[in-house]
């Protein structure tokens, strides 16, 4: 097992020395650095490396799909299908993430391939290795765009227009305007297989070192814009204030509480405020909650609590409220059938997930599933995140196996 | 009266065109236009300008002292005194400030030099115009930074290690370590008189164009670091979380419930979040509190009422708590005999502010009087900042009027 050499090459890319986390924002230079070095290891593999026009990376060991088909070619399992397993994560990580969070599942992908290989493997269906753009979103504001656009779930003119910070439009950091939708897709594709570190602590709980998803809870972005009056701070009496950061603060805590009470999950973790100066009463103060829980209505009553909450609480400050959905994303309930195989293929515990995936959107198009690699403190998004080098390896060989069960048998 | 006329030369200078508010920090290209334009001015004037070594200028109208002094040199309406009358202010803004704040206060000491001018008077002290660099802090931190190291209020190598945020030393942007104090200040000075425009309602109450300050609250900044654990939004459950984002919010509402028991003012204007990303727990959130009040021992109180509060909330939110103290000025009782010789002579109210200035800097090496001019709206530190053209020129008739009784007589 490779897994440490393969780790150490791209271990330093992206790295922040001041925090130790990750700074690989899509289609910077550091993610650029990593599927050069995706190119090459497909290369050093003999796999052809091809894109989408999404901004999405494939390599391929075994042969495409012929262009005669018949009624069973998209079928996991079925006698003569042909559509290819596809396998991989992605590169890009939130700001001063963690080393695993999508790299993990790129890296495994290719060690499985060789896992297959030494062991005399023969795909009777292509396995693809795929590295997604744009997962966490933390550039443009949109997580999962690569495989949102791939199954077309997003429009490829709405995401050309999404902007960076620095005001850089997605078609413009591409390169061209997105592809959008493969309507071949789930011809092209039989299966698709992620395997992720775990971002919380249920593998360590269970003792296992690996664990198969069962569902990913409906969860969702809403920006909350909050403006009142900027003003002097040590001149306004209180009274004379329409202090938009005291409605901010009000909703960073309503949030935790309407999420507590329903055994939901809440964050307010990203905050601008203008004009942000020590001595000015704020005229505006911009916030995004985060907002999760196992069942859809759960979460609608959750998200509007808080909304309700903060409008009240506007009035009271003198300060106008504005919400706006930034995404949604549904319940994934991942494929039964397959997750049922897979669970009892590696004698894997079958857990749920608060976070999202490109598993949770390609899952709309073809049987999916998720492997998790456990996850010693739980921490994710945090360079504290972390997996063991022989959890990481139990990983790499349930991965092989699951590759063995779906393309070449 | 060529009020607009010089007004509208600065106008567009560092002015932001989205907000209409300005952007003129300390020593950046926006002030130093406006300081190229301060020795024009003075060119035009015939006025000899100065720096002191530590980015403050002086545009001097009349023979400096000369060498030979006598007891009497440094005291206003001294018969033969030679101490210079100093008028000015300051040309940086906060992030979007408004127009006045600072400006209004340099051209109208120029305009006042003309209006003694036209009038034919003869000045037997000098009348010196200043500009104070980065009296706002909004660059380098600390406010009245150019007046403090004037007076010796803040040690010179202290000042040259402060850094901006793109992490430009003060003395880099300065060209030079900055010479500190004047030790002769108080003998070339007789008197500071600030004009500024008013930041709150009071005027507008009292139905006044110009006002006289009586005193300056004591007031401070105390940055409060609070350290958590970053995490993933959609997989830590809520029990698990150590946000500081809660304790930060927290902070944002006890500082506002104690101000407001104590009738003070306490604001946090200012946040900055690690890793601010909308899917993340955040690992550290540091802000800002500036608080003010009428005595000293009320801002204490409210202070250590605010540090109690947040550390116990800390301790349930899991959560670290440093408090640092950033500035403090202490009250600033202006110069009681030459406060009430300007009321009288102008006929106007007396009122005490919250805000810092240079002139409260200044108070306690020479005899310091502020003249506020009405601000219809009260509002300040934003671009709703405003100040009528016949307040303006009745600032400058009233500033004239007070150099004349100053400097002539």
């Amino acid at each position: 097992m490779r897994f440490r050499e393969l780790w150490d090459e791209i271990a330093p890319v992206g790295r922040d020395a001041g925090s130790g986390g990750y700074l690989r924002y899509a289609l910077t230079a550091p993610e650029l650095r990593l599927r050069e070095w995706f190119r090459a290891q497909a290369d050093l593999r003999g796999m052809p490396v091809s894109e989408d026009g999404n901004g999405n990376l494939f390599a391929r060991w075994g042969d495409p799909p012929g262009d005669a088909r018949d009624g069973d070619a998209g079928r996991v399992g079925a006698a003569a299908g042909t559509g290819a397993v596809l396998t991989g994560s992605h590169f890009d990580s939130v700001p001063h993430g963690g080393a695993y969070d999508g790299p993990l599942g790129v890296v495994s992908a290719f060690l499985a391939v060789d896992e297959l290989r030494a062991t005399g493997a023969d795909p009777v269906r292509p396995v693809v290795v795929a590295a997604f753009v744009e997962e966490e979103g933390a550039r443009f504001g949109v997580p999962c765009l690569g495989s949102r656009l791939l199954t077309g779930e997003i429009d490829p003119d709405r995401a050309a227009g999404l902007r960076d910070a620095a005001g850089v439009g997605f078609a413009e950091a591409l390169g061209a305007r997105p592809a959008g939708a493969d309507p071949a897709l789930a011809d092209r594709f039989a299966a698709f297989v992620e395997l992720h570190v775990e971002q919380g602590r249920a593998l360590v709980d269970a003792g296992a070192p690996v664990g198969v998803a069962s569902a990913i809870w409906p969860h969702g972005r809403w920006r909350f814009e909050l403006r009142g009056e900027g003003n002097h701070a040590g001149t306004t009496r209180m009274a004379d204030r329409r202090d938009p950061m005291l409605t901010y603060a009000f909703t960073v805590l309503a949030a935790n509480k309407e999420a507590r009470l329903r055994g939901a999950h809440a964050t307010v973790g990203r905050v601008a405020v203008e004009p942000n100066a020590t001595n000015a009463v704020p005229s505006r103060v911009t916030c995004w909650l985060d907002a999760r829980a196992a069942a859809p209505e759960t979460l609608r009553e959750l998200v509007e609590a808080v909304h309700a909450k903060v409008a009240e609480r506007a009035r009271r400050d003198g300060t106008e409220l504005t919400v706006t959905p930034e995404s949604a994303t549904p319940l994934v309930a991942f494929d039964a059938g397959l997750t049922g195989r897979l669970a009892e293929l590696l004698a894997a515990p079958v857990l749920p997930t608060g976070a999202g995936h490109d598993a949770g959107v390609l899952a709309a198009r073809l049987p999916t599933a998720m492997l998790f690699v456990r996850n010693p403190t739980g921490v994710s998004h945090s360079p504290a995140e972390s997996a063991t080098d022989d959890d990481c390896a139990a990983g790499v060989v349930a991965l092989a196996r699951v590759l063995e069960e779906l393309a070449c048998r």
